[in-house]
């Protein structure tokens, strides 16, 4: 119990077998209320096999959904007196649209209001692919340059570097679910709590109302413009045909595989997911989870194992480091139990790349520990549990590999040999 | 810190002196969220007392008051469905009308819809005295009869028999503003989560558009008939001539005092309080205070000190148990420093009630244990320290001591002996 | 930290660069007194890479040894006086032994005395192999009539029945370290607290100082018998030749191969460790380590890492269950990556046994649930990691793939295909 | 119970009738291992009244003496290698002689070696008064002289300056009941785990042995001249005939009361504690309690009250500040119900000393918060309860009204006014 209080919502002993299901329904209820996150509920051995009357027990009706809140009115005017000033307004969409359910009313004001969008965490797929405000390249320069800033259920936390990436006299809009959010490492100019379909429809209604024309399209194509050069300087790397593997050839092989699929992408490592991201588009909704903000590693194919038993009619892809794979590969084992066509591709350079690169930053690259791997055959492991393997050496192999591994209804590793970059750090890496 | 996070809403410590003011600010955020209460910063002496540089530290921008949510309207809707089926509707109004402010709209819900109204906890005052629906003594027969109780920002806890005091077959309509307290004990058929004020607000909207005309009026007269039947019986009890005297006539004259007067009442006591509570009418707004749910005795001087200080226009008068007296009566020295002529009366009949009428019930009135008290002079006490003091040991005497003491301009305390009541249990208490 | 607290004797956050060294001297400290046990030591990023004068640091030294107690002689004299008394003494000599380094002592003791002596926990390898006085079948009988028990560092939990296994009039005496583990589940007669080599030495002196001839052969020998009885009843089931294999047949192929060697045995499973440590004999000191009480399955590897790489002149045998393998089986990647020739042999029956035969016998077999395995090549995926595999069907097959196995010089495992028992009980298991 | 945890040494709930005795017996247990502290029993009221078999009761045996340890020989040897080689050794002995019960051996030992000795905490009263070895005014210098500084029970805490009082090329024996304590702070060159009884004793055993003649009589002698004039310096002041009352009169007037008086002195207050311990002679084996090291004031009626019920042979003297009074100050009221002639003196200055004064040294005068109290009356506060009470605001009248007070055979409280120092601090106060 002691153990569990600090890392969920609720978490509690159940010693009388007649109130396991309130126990439950408490759980449930705290899981699922605000921003939702695990509880946990202990029943000791002989409480669990206790017998009872069934009249005893009273069976609490399970809330598994939260209420929806609106936010007060006089907030979204508020925040919408803020937005009526700016010009070069830019909005980053995260986590709590999602909880939110707001991914329509989310594009809805985009396109009413053509505000270029960033998206982060698990608000990634909550904009439409080729949506023209939607930009990822420009990000950087977007922030340095705006002055108003919309946190569309995105925390000012490290990825956004506490707020600071943002210039100290522009304003900050935030919307989220709870008020323990708000204000969180910089503070909010205005805020509006509570459901964020709800709060971006009284957006919309208070600006129809007001007769507000908000349209940002030339600071939208001026980014656009913008991100387009990035992109194509980006691009460049994106052809290597370098033996080892560059990491971002093997992205692009990735890309260019699932461009015309419904995949159901899951990200489980360091470096290589971090450049994936940058070179996948952003996927469909619900088409993406990672390991979150805590670089949880490991999660790559428990989440796959969820994501395919309750989506059959999808396919699923687990994008691995080599370091991730040794944590849960073994859960391979799973899927071949479950008969699951999961699909793994593992970058494998050798190292754990996002320890190993500052190691030898900080302290040389001979005073390196507990970061060097074997360049093991994860193919031949997934073979050896009855799945499907694959092995490439050569950037040309990658995309027939993928072929295989899907067509072959098998659990299925493609082996992906990559450059080992220590010293130099990975090209275009977190760490550059 | 290990000690302060199982009793507050947050507990943290603030290890860097430029971040204070931003750790204050996370406290406040913490403790205004939702259902208010306590923050807890520590801040090690060698932090707190720091130099740094005034561009170092960020003063965050203070929000002391949290958002108001509005609940969606289906929720509503879902509860009025419920509510045009009632015969014999009772609605309970409790702490969270306060938090959420909604006293007016809870008084023209009421008037609306003339559904019998209880109130309980921090709900008492948010009733206009006077109300016909505001009813007292009939609140066990009414809970027995009803077919839909409204828990207005109420829980069925303890106070309520965990809702076993409602019929199974009743339906429940609980308003909260979080919804983690939606469900405790009793499952809700209805839920309406977000600030009650709203909550009436829209459920008048949605009645008004609907054309509802929901009035219980007939209902609520029966009840009246059957409250002024229990009041006469009861007031029987109130005019006792005894001496020592009777704690009911004690209240009494407490009640007759304050009848005309714009006074804040403070309990501190157990049965006592309990007594005052059913003889005094309910209150105005924010002129009630107790030791709430808990029993969390000892808090009459501070919560009048901090009544006296922000409501100086008021009178404030504590009404004491002896035992309670003991724990924090030395901060009528407080008082006597800040010169605030706050009042309190005790009712001193030498014993800590509500644990030795069980104690003598269960193991026998020769195997009472640490419940015994002497019949203090705490009047002279009060005197010693600088105050005022009057001693009554006859009912008569009470109404003028306590002119007397509210005429000082002094912290004063009324000292009455009351019936020492061991084994039958104090007349009309708790125990009975 | 909230997280590590209740799992740690001592567990704490430095805040300062400086005094990092004071720490982990804390750290130590609080780790290797008493029982020792894990402390954990958290330091903040920014605090482990801060920049610091040599000269502002404090560089503890380092006590990694816990202080000798010596126990008082009246605790000694007292606990005597039972013995002196007893016709029937039985002694279990447990985990504190080990902490005490009391083997020798004990070793003494017994040869002395000349009382029956189990072993249980890390206690396993502290009396010699051989010794006529230590035995193990006929531990429940022994317990059944013994008028006095000494706990020698070992605790009446669930494994001794709660102290309910032996007779409520048999007097106990107990020897620990900690007064704190002092008549846990059931009192003790005599209580010897300090080091127990300390103890078992002042007995001895006591012993002889007092002219005392405490000389149990007799009834040892009676015991002896029974154990002989047992043994042989017992070892008809050792040389099944079923195929699928018995496990007991299993156990016995490993009895067999580690005979003769010097060989650090570890069990990593439920059923098949609490079946070899029946079958195989008790182990030299300090050469069994298993998952303890609590069952942490998954220390197969990373305890064999540790062996190995602290005895290099020995050799490591993990003895698996196939549940057990795929907890933490990846590590045979890191057994490759460091050379070194740790060897498994895990037998595979294709369930988890201590779960799924209560499941069956409560629930019905048909209702069975998370407990099923495939039959995985476990060897073959230790191929594929750049280790040797075995696989056998046939009990004959064993020994000669262990041989193999051992010859190998790689990581290695051997993998046997066992009869799947689920609803019948494995042969001789826990459950039967 | 998560609040108990932090601050107990065991802290659980028991959730079965049957098993409260076993609780208990746990919670004693853990209670007087060790370092002795408290522990913490949970039980629910309906667990505390539910019915039970007696049959299903287990009693257990309760132990609520700690086992008397001794420590190894080889630590004691070390020690005492370093101390033949100490030319101006000290020791400092304090609150594990106390919970040893080693005073006589404490005593021996000092009489055998005359090593200069200090007091401190719980140590206080464990050296005989008279003893030559015994000083106090000299303890700084003493300290900055000394080679080797014994630690007889001693933490190195901020009382003595973390360690750095004593020069770093100083030796530190360090003598202590557990070895957590062991090096807190700064290393110990040596040391001795295990009863401090026990400890002193095998010292002396092994001295004679080794045929050692430790005599410090002329290190001694130098430290005791040294005292004698730091003594007449001090003893200037204590003659003041200043109105307001000097506090170091107040306390001459205290010592020379209690000279020939068999009193159990209680220390409840600050500044006036401080000053108090350097004027009243070390008082005899368990004859003074105080607030401790973390000055938890209000100990002063509680402690006396336990005292005084323990030792009814004995008379009770609480020393107060005004601050303290006013925390448990109404606990008169429990001395009159039990009968009890406990005597209080409170030094009345109108102010919280300790807090004032670093307040206005730190921000001034004109900005002191919260530290001001009236010039009540307590005396009069305490014959309002029924007790006795004396008021004094010349010197000569405390004597007397002490001699009455005592004389009175009931709970009495001597009031004197003292001189308020905001600015300078207390002539001698632990500010200057």
């Amino acid at each position: 119990m002691s153990v569990m209080k600090p890392v969920t919502k609720w978490a509690d002993s159940c010693y009388d077998t007649r109130r396991i299901p309130e126990y439950i329904e408490m759980g449930i209820r705290h899981a699922v209320s605000g921003n939702p996150g695990p509880a946990f509920l202990e029943v000791p051995i002989d409480v669990l096999s206790g017998e009872v009357e069934m009249e005893d027990v009273r069976f609490p009706k399970m809330r598994t959904e939260p209420p929806i809140l609106i936010p007060a009115r006089e907030s979204v005017v508020e925040a919408l007196e803020i937005l009526r000033g700016a010009k070069k307004p830019v909005m980053m969409a995260g986590t709590s649209v999602k909880w939110s359910n707001a991914a329509s009313k989310l594009q809805a004001f985009i396109e009413k209001t053509h505000i270029p969008t960033f998206v982060n965490g698990m608000g990634r797929g909550t904009v439409k692919p080729g949506t023209p405000e939607l930009m990822t390249r420009v990000r950087k320069e977007a922030m340095q340059q705006c002055d108003v800033f919309i946190c569309a259920g995105v925390l000012l936390d490290f990825r956004l570097g506490f707020g600071r990436s943002i210039p100290a006299d522009a304003k900050i809009i935030q919307m989220d679910i709870e008020n323990e959010l708000i204000g969180t490492n910089r503070s909010a100019d205005a805020a509006i709590v509570g459901n964020l379909a709800m709060s971006f429809t009284q957006m919309m209604e208070v600006m129809d109302e007001a007769g507000d024309n908000i349209d940002h399209t030339s600071w939208r194509d001026q980014l656009i413009e913008r991100e387009q050069e990035l992109e194509s300087a980006f691009a460049a790397n994106l052809n290597s045909d370098e033996v080892p593997i560059d990491p971002l050839r093997l992205c692009r092989e990735i890309r260019d595989f699932v461009a015309d699929k419904d995949v159901i992408l899951i990200g489980d490592g360091g470096d290589i997911v971090a450049q994936a991201s940058k070179v996948l588009p952003v996927p469909a909704e619900n088409c993406w989870m990672d390991p979150g903000p805590l670089g949880t590693l490991g999660v790559g194919m428990p989440f796959a194992l969820a994501a395919q038993l309750s989506r059959p009619d999808k396919r699923v892809l687990i994008i691995y480091g080599d370091g991730s794979f040794g944590l849960n590969g073994f859960e391979y084992d799973t899927a071949v139990r479950f008969d699951l066509p999961i699909v793994g591709i593992v970058g494998v350079d050798g190292v754990w790349g996002q320890m190993i690169r500052p190691q030898a930053a900080i302290y040389g690259a001979n005073r390196i520990v507990a970061t060097k791997l074997n360049f093991t055959r994860y193919d031949k492991i997934v073979e050896a549990m009855g799945g499907h393997g694959e092995y490439c050496e050569r950037p040309e192999e990658i995309g027939p590999a993928l072929e295989r591994a899907f067509a072959s209804g098998k659990p299925a590793l493609v082996n992906v040999v990559m450059r080992q970059d220590i010293e130099s750090g990975m090209k275009g890496s977190t760490y550059t």
